[in-house]
């Protein structure tokens, strides 16, 4: 049995892809939930994934004696491992664009993530408008974002990012939920993706997990004192 | 004939990374260099690439009609459409770890991109040590660089990462040539590991290349005033 270790379902978008992925596609796998006490050297958190991963970090797969950190190589090796169920999708010139927006989310989008923390159970319009103001680099960062996505929902068909679910819907699930939580100004098109992300099954899996999860992290919550 | 689009040899990093890969597993390309002018949304640099990429970054990939940006994306790319140069290693496991640690290398390693940033041309002891002796951060991940390394190549022969070249050495080649050029202190057997990338033909010919550039690019040299 497959073995995903994430942090807080709450706050740790780099968990939620490749758990969604796996939720989605019918990957069986057993959760191990490392929760965010810090990120310092002498955390539980830190202490804990080293027994697990040379790099510390989550998620982290491991499957019998491999052990695989980092999501985009975790959803490389899902995709070898699964090839019947087309993590990425079926042409070669679509499957380069999927891997190629998958690695600009991968290394990019800083503003949007330093800014707009994934926060799945708060609505914080407010702190959204506020960012949006005040941080240019949020707003080239979204543009970006509906650039990519109208483009490719045009080309695709309108409803997913490549017609069917692929690691790329995963891999973009966190920042939908970001633009929801924020409430940062989109076009019709691009709520309605976010809403269609919203209402697949495993993400709505993954955000009653982190409504029940009833954890506060403090170092996680730029604009919040509590719950 | 497919087209890499990079920018300085002297400082490209994430130029270097597909360009060594191709040359030294004798995939032929077309170069178009883009001078960094600078990054502004106005340069010449990104007016160029805008062109090009949606993403407005190099490297590009260009295969007729389709265009692949970002270094990872090009990588898996051309390891399905070349299957028979095996440019991922053989083996599952050992092909989980290559992009494990590829994709490290794609997010992270922020310490010695800022405070080392790649100067293929200069030799940059003295700003190195002191690096070394002010900034932490640089010194961890230097040491799982070390322990990265030194793990994979007790594992496979002690040449390579993966014995064998792969994109993982491709990958890190950049970082091999800052260890230099910054001199910073890492064991035999991790100075032995840099020679051997040094003197790879497809490294020599890139390093011959940015020698031969003569541009001083200001806002990539924190450490000189010339060359």
């Amino acid at each position: 049995m497959l073995a995903l270790y994430i942090g807080n379902k709450n706050y740790s978008s780099w968990s939620m892809r490749p758990w969604v992925l796996m939720r989605q596609m019918g990957i069986p796998f057993e959760e191990v939930k490392v929760r965010f006490d810090s990120f310092g050297a002498q955390s539980v958190f830190k202490q804990r994934l080293h027994d697990v991963s040379p790099a510390g970090k989550v998620p982290v797969l491991v499957d019998g004696d491999l052990t695989i950190w980092d999501s985009l190589a975790i959803a490389e090796y899902l995709a070898e491992q699964y090839p019947e169920k087309h993590l990425w999708p079926l042409l070669a010139p679509d499957r380069a664009h999927a891997r190629a927006i998958c690695a600009e989310m991968h290394c990019g989008f800083m503003e949007l993530r330093t800014h707009c923390p994934l926060n799945v159970e708060a609505h914080l319009p407010a702190a959204g408008a506020q960012v949006w103001n005040e941080q240019p680099g949020v707003r080239d960062e979204v543009q970006r974002i509906i650039d990519m996505w109208s483009a490719l929902l045009a080309t695709h068909g309108g409803t997913l990012l490549f017609g069917q679910f692929t690691i790329a819907d995963a891999y973009f699930a966190p920042v939908c939920l970001r633009l929801a939580t924020y409430a940062l100004p989109v076009p019709p098109q691009i709520a309605a993706y976010v809403k269609r992300i919203q209402a697949l099954p495993s993400v709505q899996e993954w955000v009653q997990d982190a409504l029940a999860e009833q954890d506060f992290i403090d170092f996680e919550e730029p604009y919040r004192e509590r719950r």
